[in-house]
């Protein structure tokens, strides 16, 4: 953008552009609870309205704005409403969008440190921030062996800290040399799908997993971690990672990190602790003890933008030993060495990544931990966790229903006690009102409706008008089964 | 962000700031232009500006913006200067940034059709709109066996379009049941280093890879690339990909596809062409030539956050048979299934990416390419390409230099008639000055200058103004290495 020709949006435009923006969205928030929360258009319905063919002449820039209220908004299945249950949270917050803001005007790459200096060095000192926030161990801070590297997901973080391992038990051997076969992962039945993921981009193959049953509160079960680590053992196998969750995508279990990092320690096992979801909540000191035991971790991970109020995407990976990824990850090509690079004084965050390029993220989450500053990060999520336990407490009133596990943090997960077809049927309704929208799972195979509170601007009430519905749903459906 | 409590950002405040932070970013293109194109800081010195601590409590938003100046600013390298000629360009412009904020505001998260149906049913109809433009085979349309789909980067393409071809060949055998060790994957010795980055990731090994000998003018020899496969097979070793590139990161050399191709296809091995920085020049017909042979290809990748004016991070990759894609990533938990995923009415992009979660990246893309259209889009990039020939015949003339490869598009290489040494002492000279900022690269072993074109706003004025600078410092090189 620029003042002198008439190709590119002049800066007046843009900053008029960017005013009606900022409106745009500012009455989006106001409107939201208006929208179905799940969007009700058809399959190929929005690609109907749009044009075949792209523009030849350029359009101005308000023709985006009404087809965003005509076109898109119809097709959108509105993650920022307050009554938006389903999946986790995606939090998005007036200062992250507005970090995020900066990022897309400033328009730098921050593949290297001096590609854009300010990009890694915000990163590595929010990411420190975040070590004393969250209590997490000090070997994860830049200035042990460790460090900490904003990635877009947890998968990705996962895929990372999985081929680190990799390359660390193999002595560097599969990445020269591709594979022989005999490593192994664990994690248990309960973890997420990204580790499976992981473990097949990695090559190391799915039935090279051991999914490791977990106890009656779905958290992976150490002794049978260990009886099968033993048999891999046995059978000339190499035990290289295990994946420990703290809050499962199905019901929010938290593994035991003490029991299973002390097997790992013992075998010498690269032990990944995949806190994507419920890490955040470790800034309020009543809830650290899901990390006890996070001392045992060799890297961790945990998403801002799923409790921590920042926009997607930031996923948080720590690693206490930085040497072990960035051997794992780097290349060094003519056209990308640099004197700084080669003086080992900075870190060059392509080495910690599967992209090279990479946005300027720290932003964004600089803008959350400044504008909330701990205390407000506190109360918001201490406020959700009290309404989960208040919707817990409502469902186990109630002898129609049954909690299927433990409400930990922000997650509730419940069934009408009947046939999973009347859950599924009653699940279908509640969405297709366009009211609030939730997601199932299977617990003890049973299908189980998943409540996830995690939304900026879901309240107490926004929780207590959703269940008062749920339950008006399930009257309507049980006077339509006895029929 | 909403009106009610006093944590969050209300929705007036939101206003406030984000014209503010609009301002901001226009005052910055304003004055980009007296600020040193490379940063000029020393490793460290950003963070020791920054408290040690976080806040405990909030801060004001204008704190962030007093501090984007007197902090960030200093430590930034200036990709969207005008005089940015590094590495490959990362164009920002107006209509991708309001449109990347469009996509903060709405907070969506797409990694299923049905978690917000605009935003893959948006990104196939523009990546189907690309394929057009850039005249590419219709096999890469949706409404075919194929599709595309957005990534982060390059990178990324790559290695999803590496397991794709990796599960195709073993027949889904590596993602179950990991190595056998035998895979061969080709590029030439100028792609890349994501190629080798990818194959390391995906267990294959950098020793399974042959780096194919290159012509006079840096691009691959399939005469070299027929007798390496030729000899593997021989070994009983898998050609199972080859990755051709058009327009390499050193020289803008451009892989013959329709000989590789050829090839490819006598020998059944999965085709990936990389086109990065120059894919998008086809949009001019002109320049279609580079895409001569692209009939073979089985993906492709080209990055609009490069070329084509939209902000990082923005890569497109295409594939012919998207099955081959899916069923290599996909993975399908109980939480994540939806009725109509299971219809197969619908892309859950999910399915063609390394992470779960994803952005609606495809909002930017849909912004700049109806607000310039296709005729503003073909200008912008004849303006650089033609800059780019307006220097290197400047180079030409001037016999104290040599141009080290042809200038096909907006890449000139150069060095000055010397030794390398002094090639490397005028880079240091240059880049500190701060009027601009260059790379280099090895061509034939000789220290080379690349000189980029492709910011937005680079006129052909700030290439000669460029250009005069060198000379100036040049020969105050000349005079200091006589003495």
């Amino acid at each position: 953008m620029n003042n002198k020709d008439t190709i590119h949006m002049s800066i007046n435009e843009f900053k008029e552009n960017g005013y009606k923006v900022i409106d745009w969205i500012a009455d989006y928030y106001e409107n939201i609870e208006s929208y179905p929360v799940l969007s009700t258009i058809k399959p190929g319905e929005l690609r109907k309205s749009l044009p075949k063919n792209p523009p030849k002449d350029g359009e101005n820039f308000n023709n985006i704005l009404t087809d965003m209220d005509d076109k898109i908004i119809p097709g959108v299945t509105h993650w920022q409403s307050p009554n938006f249950f389903a999946y986790f949270p995606c939090n998005a917050t007036g200062p992250a969008i507005l970090g995020d803001l900066l990022s897309s005007g400033l328009g730098i790459q921050g593949m290297l440190w001096a590609s854009s200096p300010a990009c890694t060095e915000l990163e590595s000192h929010v990411l420190d921030w975040l070590v004393d926030m969250l209590h997490l161990p000090e070997k994860f801070k830049s200035d042990s062996f460790g460090g900490g590297v904003i990635q877009d997901t947890a998968s990705s973080a996962t895929l990372c800290a999985l081929i680190a391992a990799r390359e660390k038990i193999s002595n560097g051997k599969i990445n020269e040399s591709g594979f022989d076969n005999s490593i192994r992962v664990y994690t248990s039945m309960e973890a997420h799908s990204s580790i499976e993921k992981a473990v097949k981009i990695a090559g190391i193959g799915s039935k090279n997993i051991r999914l490791i049953e977990v106890d009656q509160d779905f958290a992976m079960n150490p002794i049978k971690l260990r009886e099968a680590i033993n048999k891999d053992i046995k059978n000339r196998k190499i035990p290289a990672f295990v994946c420990a969750t703290i809050g499962t995508t199905s019901s929010s279990a938290i593994d035991p990190l003490n029991e299973i990092g002390e097997i790992c320690n013992e075998f010498g096992i690269w032990l990944h602790v995949d806190a994507a979801m419920a890490g955040s909540a470790s800034i309020c000191p009543e809830y650290r003890f899901i990390h006890d035991g996070i001392d045992y971790a060799d890297s961790y991970c945990f998403n801002p933008h799923k409790f921590l109020l920042t926009n997607f995407d930031c996923s948080c990976l720590y690693v206490s030993d930085r040497e072990a990824l960035i051997k794992s990850l780097t290349i060094n090509p003519e056209y990308l060495k640099t004197e700084v690079s080669q003086s080992d004084a900075v870190f060059d965050y392509r080495d910690w990544q599967v992209p090279l390029g990479r946005r300027f993220r720290a932003l964004k989450l600089w803008s959350v931990i400044r504008y909330y500053g701990i205390n407000g990060i506190q109360s918001h999520i201490r406020g959700h966790i009290k309404s989960a336990k208040f919707l817990s407490d409502l469902i186990t009133e109630d002898n129609r229903f049954e909690v299927m596990a433990p409400t930990v943090l922000n997650l509730v997960c419940f069934r009408y006690r009947e046939s999973n077809q009347f859950n599924k049927l009653l699940l279908n309704e509640l969405n297709n009102s366009g009211e609030l929208y939730l997601v199932h799972t299977k617990l003890n195979n049973k299908y189980t409706i998943r409540f996830s509170i995690g939304q900026t601007n879901t309240t107490k009430d926004h929780v207590l008008n959703a269940w008062k519905f749920i339950l008006k749903k399930t009257e309507e459906l049980e006077r339509t089964m006895v029929k």
